[in-house]
C-alpha cells in the first residue's frame, strides 16, 4: 500500500475517532455517581486509543448504504466495554502496568480499589447503555434485540473476551501450546472485533448469509490483528507503541512469532487479510471502507 | 414475633433457596469457557448465601397471583451479580477478607487475577443470560423487557451498586458523614434488593402505582436489612455470621450503629419495616409473603 493511501485511511479513521471522541462522556450515567469514580471513568475512556470497535460497527453499518451516525449510541458501548477490560487488564494482579498509551494506568492515578470498581461501572454501563438504545431502534424486531445483548455478554464474557484473558493470564513461555495461544488471540481480541462487526451487519438488518460471512471476515482480521500487535511488540518502536516494547516477552507472555518466528508471522499477517476481503466481495455491499480497516489493521505501526 | 412463625418462614425461605441452589449452575455458560474459570465461578456461586434477592423477585412476582419458578431462569442473574460483588468486594486492594461465610474468599483458592476476571465473567453473563431468557418472556412488550435489562444496570451500577461500593471504600469513620452512610446503605446493597422487587413486578405485568409502592417497601426493606447487618456486626455471634465479628469496625467502615447508637437503630428497623408493610398494603396484591420476608430482615441471626 502506497503511502499516500496510508495517510488517507488514516485520516479517515481519524475523523471518525474525533467523532466518537466529541460525544463518549455523554453516555456516561450523570445522576447520583459519586464524582470521584465519574472522574475515573472518563480519565481511562479519554486517555486516547483508536476507537477501532466502535468505528468497525459504523462502517459496517454504512456498507449497507446507511447512515453511521445512527448508531453512535449503540456502537460507543464497545468502547465503554474495551476501557473496563484494559483496567482490569492492567491491575497489579494481571498485567501490572505502570503505563498505557504513554500515560499513567488507572490504578497507578485513582489506586487499586478504584480501578477494579471503575472497571466494573464501565463493564455495567457499557450493557445498560446498549439496552436504552437498543429501546429506541424500533426499526429492529425485539428478538432482534434482545438477541444483540445476548451477544455482547458471549462475546465479551467467560466464553469469550473474559476467558482468552484467563489463559492469557495464566499461561507462560515454554508451558503453553499454540493451541493455548490460538484460544488466547481468538478469544481475549478477536471476540470483541468480531462483535463489533456482527453489531453493525445486525443493526442494518443483514441477512444471515451476509452476517456469516461478515462474522468470518471478522475473525480473520481479528486474528491479523493480534499477529499484527505481537510482532510490533517485538520489533516495534517503544515511542510509537506508547509502552515498554518487548514488554509482553518480559511477562512471558505467548505470542504469535514465538512459535512461527516474525517472517512467517509477517506471511500470516497477509494471507489472512487477503482471505478477510474475498470472503466479503460478493454478498451485495460496499466492502471499499472495511477494506480499508483491514489494512490499516496490517499497515499500521502502533 | 413467636418462635414458631420464625421457624415456618426460615423453612419457607430454605425451601426457595434450594430450588435456586438446584438449578444455579445450570445457567452458567458451557461451551469454549476455561475449565479453571468455570470450577472458580461454580465455587463462588455455591458458596452458600440466602438467595434473598431472587427470591424477593419470585415472592413479589407470586404476590401478583403467578407462579416464581417461570422467573427463576430470569431471577437467578440477580445472584449472579451479587456475587460476582461479593468476590470483588473482598478482593485484598478492597475489603481484603479471608473467609466469607465460614469459605475462603475466591482469590484465597484461585489467586487475585482469577479472581477479577471471575468477578468480572460472573458480572457480564448475569446481563447476557438476563438477555437470553427476556427473549423468551413474550408476554411482555419488548420495550418492558428492554427497560429491565436498562434498569438492572442502574441499580448495579456506578449510580447504583458501584457507586456505594466506592464510597464505602473510600469512607473512614470519623471522617464520613451521616449523609455518606445513607448513599452507601441506599446504593451499596439497597439497590439491588430494590431492583429485585421492581424485577419481579414489572414481569407480573404491574401497573404504575404497585410499581411505585413495591419500590418504595423495596427501599425501607433495604435500608432496615442494611441496618441490621451493622447491628449484627456489632453485638452478632462470629460463629452464625461466619466472619470476624466487628469487623466493619476493624475496617473503620461505617456503620448505622456508630451514628445513631444500637437502641435507636434497633428501633428504626422496626420503625422501617412497619412502614414498608403499610405501603403495599392496599394495593391489590398478595402481601403475606413480602411481609414474612421483611419480618425475616428484622429477626434474623445472620
Amino acid at each position: 500500500m502506497e503511502l499516500e493511501k496510508q495517510g488517507y485511511i488514516n485520516q479517515f479513521l481519524t475523523e471518525k475517532a474525533k467523532q466518537i471522541n466529541e460525544v463518549i462522556t455523554e453516555y456516561l450515567p450523570n445522576n447520583e455517581v459519586p464524582p470521584i469514580l465519574k472522574e475515573s471513568m472518563e480519565y481511562s475512556l479519554l486517555a486516547g486509543g483508536k476507537r477501532i470497535r466502535p468505528i468497525l460497527a459504523m462502517v459496517t453499518y454504512e456498507s449497507f448504504g446507511k447512515d453511521g451516525n445512527e448508531i453512535i449510541p449503540i456502537a460507543i458501548n464497545l468502547e465503554l466495554l474495551h476501557t473496563y477490560s484494559l483496567i482490569h487488564d492492567d491491575l497489579p494482579a494481571m498485567d501490572n502496568d505502570d503505563y498505557r498509551r504513554g500515560k499513567l494506568t488507572n490504578h497507578k492515578v485513582f489506586g487499586e480499589a478504584l480501578a477494579i470498581l471503575t472497571g466494573d461501572a464501565l463493564l455495567t454501563h457499557a450493557f445498560g447503555n446498549m439496552a436504552k438504545y437498543l429501546r429506541e431502534f424500533k426499526q429492529l424486531s425485539p428478538d432482534i434485540r434482545l438477541q444483540i445483548i445476548e451477544e455482547f455478554a458471549q462475546y465479551s464474557g467467560a466464553a469469550g473476551m473474559v476467558g482468552g484473558q484467563v489463559l492469557d493470564t495464566l499461561g507462560e513461555q515454554g508451558k503453553s501450546t499454540f493451541e493455548d495461544l490460538i484460544y488466547v488471540h481468538t478469544h481475549k481480541t478477536g471476540d470483541l472485533l468480531v462483535f463489533s462487526i456482527r453489531l453493525g451487519a445486525l443493526l442494518a438488518g443483514a441477512n444471515e448469509t451476509q452476517i456469516a460471512k461478515l462474522t468470518e471476515f471478522g475473525r480473520k482480521i481479528g486474528l491479523a490483528f493480534q499477529i499484527q500487535d505481537d510482532i510490533l511488540d517485538v520489533i516495534g518502536d517503544s515511542k510509537k507503541l506508547g509502552k515498554m516494547v518487548g514488554s509482553d516477552q518480559n511477562n512471558r507472555k505467548i505470542t504469535y512469532p514465538f512459535f512461527k518466528g516474525i517472517d512467517e508471522s509477517k506471511l500470516e499477517v497477509g494471507r489472512l487479510i487477503k482471505e478477510a476481503k474475498q470472503l466479503i466481495q460478493d454478498i451485495g455491499i460496499q466492502t471499499e471502507h472495511l477494506y480499508e480497516i483491514a489494512d490499516f489493521m496490517v499497515f499500521r505501526d502502533k
